[in-house]
């Protein structure tokens, strides 16, 4: 036996470890997706063994790798690569594979399981995330990098199947990659022609290669993705660009989806079922491999473990960083801190100050503009706080004097992300799970449709991601109906985990960015109004409630009903609460900037805010079927239809969302409980 | 002045009336965007005076070409271009720019204004319904045309800018639109280096014709797009491809922003602002345009009129459908009823025949499964039936025997549409604004979000979309949290106009399909389990209550407490109710496979199902906020978290979404109320 032939042998079986380990599992748990694992089980082999950097006795390191899996059904590929290199996740997770409390269930969820970077599953956004990531080790590498001192210098790859690729959010994600020159993405394509539905060919007849090479990829084309060899000199090429010149790099590999499986492999079938007892059976005996079930020769075990590699390799970056640390302490107490995602007592003391002394704050303005006058104040003092809009910076007013925009310097804290709303979200969820950024970026509200599910990953991953969505309402006016958003509120609110404020002035919206930013276990959306606002005065207590997600902001002295209100609608409550008191009936006004802060109140609060016995009055431009469960047989003013294109004042009367209408729903209820 | 030259000055000033109708109309509203419309006046001038066949005296000829505005923002172009070619759109109507209960709202509405082919402004959705009419026309000219009877036959025409080509879903309709050689599809991209961030450069570095090329599309590159000859060149080379090897086709044109404002053109600054007094007057000099504002000279009005022309152009067509008619009068009867929209009787014959005698329809299955019975009996008997899915035929069961898949034979009455939710929620919208078609297409119900603005547009252009949304809770099991629908159901019913189904059975399933067909006036969303579910047993009077959305499905004597439930927790319900008869409880269980349509029933009907005194427990596997609006102050049991990996029945336990639960609210609320 020559060497070459000896190291095909080798590679061979180190790969079908993944293979049975893949099979195995899905057949216990009668559930789950072999073809996948078991197609790119060579080119994992090669990644893992011969290229990533990665330490398993430590998933945090923080200049590891990034290794995303964004087929995530192929989730057993992962969870065999975690086991057999060492990470914590023993025979006995693997066994329990899709099983209740697990860490190995269906999908890779990050925070469950060490060493999954990115909870994927819903096609195109793992992709995207890892977007994010190897954008920020670029942001991170240009400022605290010196000549001399690489202390940022890591990779991030990507396995991806066709349904990836066929995703919208993989044109939005790859277009920007290419544009912004991320050179140290290396992504491999699982080209084995087949999806759910069969042969692709009748479904997806790109030239993937010439549609990357567009995109200003580094394209390397027709490897064979079940030969070690090309796969390691692929490899190779990606990171042998020059830096300054370097792309992202698309490597298309032509794989047998389900490789290996004697009679089912090549076929469909494959994808998403359990072999079968005799297909795994006869597959043993055609791989020549001797073992039972989750049973792995020694040898081969013994190959794949890479704990003390990876301690060796993050001790030598631990000297880098230690000498760095001593000649560029300022940078290294700065990163220390993004690191660990604080927030700096001077970026909360720049808005207390802001709180207490600007009179630009303090005025007739919308939420937009306050919106922009807190990220002035702040955006110095946060140097991990990254901004971006999907091309209207300028209408949502998320870009401030000290942006820097990285499109035209390739470094800075400002991303025009382009007409990309779902890209945008994915890439800001990226960020914030690399480490060393709070993202937020803005768009339409009624674009939050166009980015939902990234916002939902945001928050089932307890991400720390901040969307600015502007132009709230029927109340930005002429652009009409499909621009306006109706149901938008609503449908934020019931994502679990996340977090909804419309603030109704500028106090308000300056600390729902404070919340947003102290929020560090999952997503928060500030909605704001594109037109002015009316302020109000706060005690400094009142002040201090807003943070309580709903508050009382005005009352009388036996208050006979409650009048809720959010965002631009808390001006119309308070216009109607002074009708009332003219015709003699005491009211309270409550502001009610997040419903689901003040729902993860105590009790006692809900009660001291919203008495029980008290009948109320919800007025918010928006979906009303939301406020029905909170106003009980009170009265939910809102819209329910579509609106329409004409100036803001005028809707607000043709919808009857006016202080009229409030004040007719209090004497109806009155009436009504007299 | 040769002729060269005179035809280059007349086209201008052609061209310069839509430019100063826009401007102009921008200028009245204060509000809108003048530099699309101006920046792409030339190509609209040659397409429209010299392409495009149509009728502006009927604009519901059914073999017209289809007019696309995919950038909506610019819609004076659009009503500039009806207005002047003899459309019922006066000019008092362009005056009234973006007011309240004009014709001409900020972006184009289709039902609205004649002309209007769809309803555009979320970008990239109006070219993806461009791709389902012209794949309409595709299929109806397959079906219906015979040797020398070609009664269809049109054009489909986008126009499209720089934000449609970034926005992911131009990626999905556009990989499967050269897939599916869909050569009668004409698109212009409106090449100005601009958007609203500024220059694109930064963002967008696409080499965008040589992506077209890589999706097999005919790229017409570096066209000048304001010259006219070069214009008409592109559009004769677009329609001289041999039909058999037909692509659809991009012209790329360079243009200028706001082309013809002196100072402001080729700027960012012209896109969504009006140009100011100061500007236009600058222009109507530089342009020798000597007419006040909404003025047009007497011979350019006369020159653009199409009336004539259009009737002409109909009439031919008519001779010609008339022979066709004389010598197909079957196949004319088919298409006339397609086209009016008309369901057969023989459909719903077939279905009531499957309802009375289908013991499939009525045994223990999933109703996917259902839903796919419905489908085998319905499909042979509704040509205009058009079923697909994103990749997920065999898990939607959206498949059935008499499909007949486009993708493999390029003509038939199914698509699989790949990995593309968004992209076939938007063809689909395009298929039924064509006319002939009822298309419905299959995802997973976690994946509505990725479709999720596409059913909204859907929902506020009154189309017959209906969507198959199978997995549709925890019951989907093993695929766990990125999979498994919470918030969904809620995030649906709230969109307005739109319907969400969601059976418990067999029968229901039906049902919910015969409302969904019937229903033209919106889309409707069907959502079914993946998990087999118990049938139950009705009257024939509780069958036909079925559609009225909320029915009593069993009830005693005197009942103390309704159980609400839908889909697969109906049955929880039932078995909650056995147990609280046992302990002497006297209960209703209300089956509500629709909330929206029960809403809509008369307040007598609801109070007959729901009596206001009688506490109420509702139980559905997802969001409990959206129920706490109905049950008052009773109870909802549900999900407001996200899921988890495991087998289904594991997860019903563990998150209390059970028979036990149910019955411990009922107790609680009595023990209250006593």
């Amino acid at each position: 036996m020559n060497v070459a032939q000896r190291i095909t042998v080798e590679d061979t079986r180190h790969a079908d470890a993944l293979r049975f380990l893949a099979a195995d599992a899905v057949e216990q748990a009668q559930s789950g997706h072999p073809g996948a694992p078991m197609g790119m089980a060579d080119i994992a082999e090669v990644l893992w063994r011969r290229h990533l950097s990665h330490n398993p006795a430590d998933p945090t390191w923080f200049n590891r790798d990034r290794f995303v899996l964004s087929n995530g059904h192929g989730s057993m590929l992962l969870y065999a690569l975690l086991h057999l290199t060492g990470y914590d996740l023993p025979l006995d997770e693997i066994r329990q594979f899709r099983q209740l409390h697990s860490r190995t269930p269906g999908h890779p969820e990050v925070g469950l399981t060490p060493g999954v970077e990115t909870t994927t599953g819903p096609l195109g956004q793992g992709l995207t995330n890892a977007v994010g990531m190897a954008l920020a080790e670029k942001l991170l590498a240009r400022r605290y990098n010196h000549p001399g001192h690489m202390i940022v210098d890591h990779y991030t790859y990507v396995f991806l199947g066709d349904g990836c690729l066929m995703e919208g959010i993989s044109h939005e994600a790859c277009s920007l990659a290419g544009t912004l020159g991320l050179g140290k993405l290396i992504c491999f394509y699982d080209d084995n022609g087949i999806s759910i539905d069969g042969d692709v060919e009748g479904w997806f007849g790109d030239d993937t290669a010439a549609r990357f090479a567009a995109y200003n990829w580094n394209v390397i084309a027709d490897v064979d993705g079940h030969n070690p060899a090309a796969i390691d000199a692929a490899i190779f090429q990606a990171k042998s660009q020059p830096a300054a010149q370097a792309r992202p790099t698309l490597i298309c590999c032509r794989t047998h989806i389900g490789h290996g499986a004697p009679t089912k492999a090549g076929s469909h079938e494959v994808h998403g079922a359990p072999l079968g007892t005799d297909e795994i059976a006869a597959m043993r005996a055609a791989r020549n491999w001797p073992h039972a079930e989750f049973e792995l020769p020694a040898d081969v075990v013994d190959d794949w473990n890479a704990v003390e590699q990876g301690a060796a390799r993050q001790m030598l970056w631990q000297q880098q960083y230690d000498r760095w640390e001593a000649r560029f302490p300022e940078d290294a107490k700065e990163l220390t801190q993004r690191l660990a995602g604080d927030i700096p007592d001077g970026m909360l003391q720049a808005l207390e100050e802001l709180l207490d002394n600007s009179t630009a704050l303090h005025g007739n303005i919308a939420t937009r503009k306050a919106s922009q006058i807190v990220l002035e104040a702040i955006t110095p003092e946060l140097p991990g706080l990254f901004g971006g809009s999907a091309d209207l910076s300028g209408s949502n007013l998320t870009n401030v004097k000290s942006s820097v925009w990285v499109n035209h310097h390739g470094q800075g804290n400002y991303l025009s992300y382009g007409v990309r709303e779902f890209g945008m979200a994915g890439i800001m969820n990226g960020l914030a799970l690399h480490g060393g950024f709070i993202p937020y970026g803005g768009t339409f509200l009624t674009f939050s449709d166009y980015s939902r599910n990234a916002i939902r990953m945001a928050a089932l991953m307890k991400q720390r991601v901040i969307h600015v969505f502007t132009h709230d309402s029927i109340g930005l006016g002429e652009d009409g109906p499909t621009h306006q958003p109706v149901e938008h509120l609503s449908a934020l609110r019931v994502i679990p985990n996340n977090r909804v404020w419309r603030p109704c002035d500028g106090e308000e919206t300056a600390i729902a960015w404070q919340q947003a930013l102290q929020r560090r276990e999952g997503p928060s959306c500030l909605v704001l109004s594109r037109q002015g606002l009316m302020p109000f005065t706060r005690e400094k207590a009142q002040r201090e409630q807003i943070a309580r997600g709903g508050y009382i902001l005005q009352d009388d002295a036996q208050a006979q009903v409650v009048l809720i209100a959010t965002g631009s609608e808390v001006g119309i409550a308070v216009s109607a609460a002074a009708s009332l008191r003219e015709d003699g009936i005491a009211v309270r006004v409550v502001s009610m900037p997040c419903v689901e802060e003040f729902f993860a109140q105590p009790q006692s609060w809900r009660d001291q805010v919203l008495p029980p016995a008290l009948p109320r009055v919800s007025i918010e431009a928006g979906s009303t079927w939301f406020w029905r469960g909170l106003v009980n047989n009170g009265t939910a003013i809102g819209l329910d239809s579509f609106g329409e294109s004409a100036p803001a004042a005028q809707l607000y009367d043709y919808f009857g969302i006016n202080p009229q209408a409030a004040c007719n729903a209090v004497h109806a209820l009155l009436e009504q409980a007299s």
